[in-house]
Parts: C-alpha cells; structure tokens; sequence
C-alpha cells in the first residue's frame, strides 16, 4: 500500500478502505507517512468529504492509535457530555452533579485549554484545596461512590487526533465537517464513554455559525456514535448571545451554584435539563425523557444535586463550604457598571466578543503561558430581548485593574440596543437522534 | 504574509495575489515555507484551479527562484521546441540542423531523463566523440557560428519547480494543468528562448489521453507564453501509435538522417515540417508560414540541412562520417523480426506499451542509476492502416541478448491485427496560437 495512492483514491472521490484509513492513521502516528502527504489528504478530504463508513473508520483508527480509557470497573452506563464550545458555558458544572444525584456515572476527564474563560478544571480549582491530580484507581473509587469524580487528563489518548489537528491548523484544513467530527468522537470514544450527548452550539458566539453546518456536524458525529457502537445524540442549542450571565471562572461557578440550587439563568436552567435528561435517558436511569427531566427538577427541587456537588467537592479536597458562602471564592478588586447609553431593547450580544472582552479582563488564555484571573470576568445584566433604560447597567464588569476603558469599548461595540422590541433567541433549535 | 491564508484563499476559490505566489515561491525555495503547507497548496490548486494572471505570476517566480542563462549574445531570435514527451519522437534531432540551415539559432540546452529511450544527449552521444560538456561561451560561439549547438544541463534553473515536482509527485498533485503548464514554461523561460513552439502530444502515449486535455494544456502553456512576452503556439500532434518507425537511439540518429535526407518516415516528416514552419516564422525568417515549409523543404532537397547536421556533430567532436555511414554507428547484435500472425491490417498501436517494450531491451532508463544500451530497440514495420500477411515482419527487434521472448509478449499484446480496413490516425490534431 502506497501513500500517494491512498491520496489519488480521496482525491478522485473514491472511497477509502479500512485498511487504507488504518495505514494512514498508523503510518502518520508513527511518522512514517510524513507531513506533507497527510496535509495533501487532508485538503482532498476537505473537497471530497467522506463517507459514513470512512468517518466510523477513520474514528476509530485515532482511537486505537493512542490509550483508551478503561472505565468498566465503574457500574453504570457511563455518559460523557460535550459542548463544541460557546461562551459562558457552565453546563458541565452543573451537569456533573445533577445527574449523578439521579446515580449516572459522570467520570470526567478535563483539560485545561485556551479559550476565552479557563476550562472545567480551572473554574474548579477556584475552590480552595479542589484537586484533580489523582490516581486512576481513586477516580474510579470516587465516582462509584459519588457517582461524580474529574480527572486532569493524561495518558497518550488518540494522538494521531493531536498530530494532525496541529497539521491542520496551519494548512487551512480545519474547517471539514468529516474531520472535526472524527476528531471530536475520537477523544470522546478513547476517554471511555459508553453513551455521549452532544452539545452542538450555533451561532454568531460558536465555531458553527449557521444553523445548516451546525447540523451537518452534529448528524456528522451522532452517526460515527451510534456506527461505532456508542448511544450518541446531539442537541443543537443557541449560541447568538452568551449563555446564562457569567462569563469568568468564579462568576461562572457561582452561577453554577445557583442553577443546582433552582436559582439559576433561564436559558442555563433549560439547556441543563435537556441535555441532563438525553443523559439520564440514555443510562437507562428513566423510561422517558419527561421522566428524566421530572427526575431532574425533583433533584433540584429537594436540594440532593446540590448536596452532591459538596460532597464531589469535598471529595477531592475542596472547601464546600463556599457552595453556602460564595463570598469565599476569589474575589475581583473592582466591580464595574456598564451603563446603557439610551433606553430601547437589547437586540444583539455578539458572543464571541463578549468573550474576547472577558479575556481581556483576565478570565482566559490566550496562549498556553496565559496566567488566568480565576476572579475576573463579565456578568450580563440584560439579555437578548430585554428592555434596558439609558442608565441602567447592561454588565458588570468583575476586575483586578481599574482601568477598564478597553473592555467598556469592545462591549459597546458588541451589545446593540434598538428601539424596537426584538425576541429572545430560541435556546434548543434541534435535538438529532440518528 | 501567513502561507496559511494563502492556502485558505486558494481552497475557497480566491485569485491569489502576484505578492502571495511570490512570497510562497520564495518561501518555499528558501525553506522557511514546509512541504506540508506546499503539498496543502497543490492540492487546492488541484480542485480550484489558476487564472490565467497567477499562471503567469507562478511562472515567472518559479523563473526567477534560480539562474537564467543569457543568451543575448547569440545574434537573432532564439526559437526553443518543447515537447510533451511521446515515443519514438525524433524531431528534435531533426529540426535543430534543419530551421539553423535557415539561419534561425538553435541554442538547446538538454538533459538525459528517464523514459523509453533515453534524452537527446544521449542520442547523440551514440555518435563516436561527439560531447556536450562545453563551456557557455563556446556555446555561444557555436552558435553564432553554426547556428546550432547543445549543450548539457548545468547551473541551477528553476529550483523551485524541481522542489515542487518532486513534492507533487509523491503527493497525488501532478495532474494539474496549471501546474504542469507552469512547470514547463518556466523551464523554457528560464533557459532564455525568445519564442517558444511547443509540441503537445495527445493519444494513448502521451501524457494527456485525450485531445480535450491536450487542448487545454496547450491553450495553458501558449497563454503564459505570451503574458509574460515570449512569442509562444502550440502544435497538437498525435501519439496514439509511435511516431516514425524507430525506437531506440541509435535508431532514432538513423531516422533523423534519413529525414534530413528527405527519406524519413512520412509522419516524423510532417511533423518536422509543421514544428519547423512555425520555429522559422516565429524567428522572423519568413512572412508566412507556407514560405516557411518551403524553405524547409529547399534546405532537405539540397542538402544544407544534413550538411549542417555534420557540421553540428564535428564542432562537438562527433565524427561526422557516420551521417553517410550508419554502420559506424554501436550495432546491435540480434535482429528478431516479430512476424504477424495473421492476415489482416494493423488497427492499434499501444505507444506507451511499445516503448516500454524498447526500455526492456534497454534502450531507456527505469531510474537515475540505469546504464542505456545505444544499439537496441525496436523498428516498426508496419503502422495504423497498413495491411499486413501472416508471418509478414511487424517489428524488427533489435536486441544484445537473445531471448527476447518476454519484450515479443509485449509486443503482441500491444499490437491489433483485425479484419477490416483501418483508417491511418490523424497527425496534426490542432495548432494554437493563442
């Protein structure tokens, strides 16, 4: 089997075979295949798509290019949830413990990333003493008896994945619905989820901007699921403005307090009952996802999700205390009003500058390097929809530096208020099942 | 400048800027652009295609990435033939005394290769003595002086067509007409012709199999020509069987005599005829094309053309004598005739196969590193439309080793005897000008 054909075969718009797909993945891994070959499949890829079978292929080849989690000494059907990634997006906070109050296994593995806010594990370890450098063994102790546990990552998971992602990047062959749905199912498959639920954002603040692509991907990554043996769905919930209010590491916990306590944002509360309940459903813990979401809002409702949420805390060495008194979380010097400059409605929150300005306060990584401001951050005062009066604040602003004139500028930019009334965007626009 | 946006404004199907495909030729010749983000290049290029402006700026960076020889000291306008590559074309041999027996300088620059038979040098390296490893200025002086000279390959012209054709070769990017119209010219350019004709082979041994992708390579190649001043037609001859009746080297030195004798092969001929009309036009030593021919033919019929061939072959140190006695010339030491099996006429003559029998002789190289029998090859006895009896000689095999079993199989295989009367290809499909 030769390379160059393997890329005239994609090029030509033939499909690939299994083997050809493990040589490649395999040979790329290993460095045998080198770059410049595999970034002339990637570019045919991007022109000639792939087939089904190709996608299920080429997933599950970066799966076993690397380790793969072995979860099975936890009882339950494991569940893993994703977000393609939005801002303000505090679901996996609130997610973990509300369904492990229903006995869902939640064994999370987390990163720490670059993005506009810190990932799950920096929002956590805003809890003093909060730790997830743990042994292997603990982590699956701990979620058998908690149900919910979060591990750093580690281990070599689908390298092939991490390769060719940074080969990508600088090709311009990033933007393949195939190849962004293989690489997202393949870490989800090797961290050992036996079920996963979806959330694909769309939007102006998401990395897919219309409707159309957001279900191509989601269809994309549901059918590599459910063809490789995994229960996969997909919700595809709104991301034209910033979910909940928060925006920051700190604000966002705490705003993941409130939502297990039933004190939450709207639109937070509801997307976390619809993926909980996908969730709950599909560990067969309820007959019927109204069941599920009953389920949920009783957990809610009689306190044992946020009770869970101490214990998780605790269980890995962080304070819980702060679930009752918040004011003990790290706390930003200045607390800033963003005053509106003219009454009307507010009728667009670009999202994805919104999060750019959080990032300027402090609450992101730029690059790896980045030191993160678990404190600082922006919480939304108005949303979408929302009538406002000259005056009155739009955002605060929570920030170590007094000096904000940057941020107040880039938010101005990017919050328009109208005179006319405008709708609150629809939170779940679909929810793809095959 | 980012090389990863030029490779994301070519994939979406933006007209590359002259700075971006400068700046990637430069870049990519330098080595501070990688393969992996050329071969990400080619192929989008491949699906996207050029416009005609960046097949010229591509040309002429790739010009410009290395020498270019001078030949301005060489009196009047140096008309270069190119040929796309087929088997048993002999006209190079041919039209270089022929248009210099009408004054128009012939200052060729040629390689050995790999291929069926081996490169012009080698041809004419089967003449005893006569060489090509000369200094520049002699090879001016020749000219000047004989109106014709070769000279080998040296100095580094276009390094980055070399860089990059060696990458797409391995990268399932060579058939693209832009780029392989870029690649060509570029050469022809950068060797210093002022005018250019080319001879675009079409049929089953040539590169393009159909005369739709001929066309489009020639109008490709003419139209660069012209953008970037060199006074350039392309002529679309046949190359569904081979063209004349030899295949070998020494065989071919033979036919090339016998053309400028006026007793060549019909087909090489006419083919010599129409190249070398539009060379002396292009040199503005006829008004027309027709007066063009028939200076040509007056320099056949009394003898100046073959008169200037030996004159071209003592000024290398060839021995001259070999043009009136062939004999002196390597022999080999087996002739086979390859006797038809049946009555009938001759409908097809795989070109490719046939060479490729020649080169299991040994009259071409597989690699570098081949050593290339002179002596061998094949003569046709017969061709497309010719009638032929059983046990009638269709191929005299010349051959330094006796079982010949194997290059006979090939043979016959990639020659069709049928009932019928066959109508004999057409020669000259088309010729562009613009």
């Amino acid at each position: 089997m030769r390379m160059v054909d393997i890329i005239e075969n994609k090029r030509d718009g033939r499909e690939l075979s299994t083997e050809e797909i493990q040589f490649f993945i395999k040979g790329y891994t290993d460095g045998s295949i080198p770059d410049y070959q595999a970034s002339a499949l990637m570019m045919a890829i991007f022109f000639q798509g792939m087939t089904e079978k190709e996608r299920a292929d080429l997933t599950l080849a970066m799966v076993q290019s690397g380790d793969q989690i072995d979860l099975s000494e936890i009882e339950g059907i494991k569940v893993d949830k994703h977000s393609t990634g939005g801002v303000g997006d505090t679901t996996t906070l609130v997610l973990g413990p509300l369904v492990a109050a229903l006995d869902v296994p939640v064994a999370k593995m987390s990163g720490r990333g670059l993005g506009h806010t810190g990932g799950t594990i920096d929002k956590l370890e805003s809890v003093k003493g909060f730790h997830v450098e743990i042994e292997n063994q603990e982590f699956i102790d701990l979620v058998n008896k908690n149900k919910v546990a979060v591990i750093g990552q580690s281990g070599n998971l689908t390298p092939a994945d991490k390769k060719l992602y940074a080969l990508r990047d600088v090709t311009a062959t990033v933007d393949s619905i195939p190849l962004i749905a293989a690489s997202i199912m393949s870490k989800k498959i090797a961290a050992g989820a036996d079920a996963i639920v979806l959330d694909v954002k769309t939007g102006a603040g998401a990395f897919m901007k219309t409707l159309d692509d957001s279900r191509e991907l989601a269809k994309a990554m549901v059918r590599i699921g459910n063809n490789v043996g995994r229960n996969t769905m997909a919700v595809i919930s709104d991301m034209s403005q910033p979910l909940g209010y928060a925006i920051g590491n700190v604000l966002e916990v705490k705003e993941a307090i409130d939502t297990l306590k039933g004190e939450g944002p709207e639109d937070l509360t509801e997307l976390c009952l619809t993926l909980g309940s996908h969730m709950v459903y599909l560990a067969k813990k309820a007959n019927t996802l109204k069941e599920a979401r009953e389920m949920l809002q009783g957990v809610i409702n009689d306190g044992t999700a946020l009770k869970v949420f101490k214990t998780f805390l605790s269980s890995q060495g962080g304070d819980a205390s702060v679930v009752d008194d918040p004011s003990k979380l790290p706390q930003a010097k200045y607390l800033i009003e963003l005053e509106a400059k003219e009454d009307g409605y507010v009728s667009e929150i670009v999202a994805d500058e919104i999060g750019t300005a959080a990032m300027l306060l402090g609450a992101g990584r730029a690059t790896k390097e980045s030191v993160i401001d678990l404190a600082v951050g922006l919480v939304l005062r108005k949303k979408i929809g929302d009538q406002v009066k000259k005056g009155e604040s739009l955002v605060t602003i929570y920030s170590n530096f007094e000096d904000v004139e940057e941020v107040k500028t880039k938010l101005y930019e990017n919050i328009t208020i109208s005179s006319k009334k405008v709708p609150a965007p629809v939170l779940i626009h679909e929810e793809i099942t095959e």
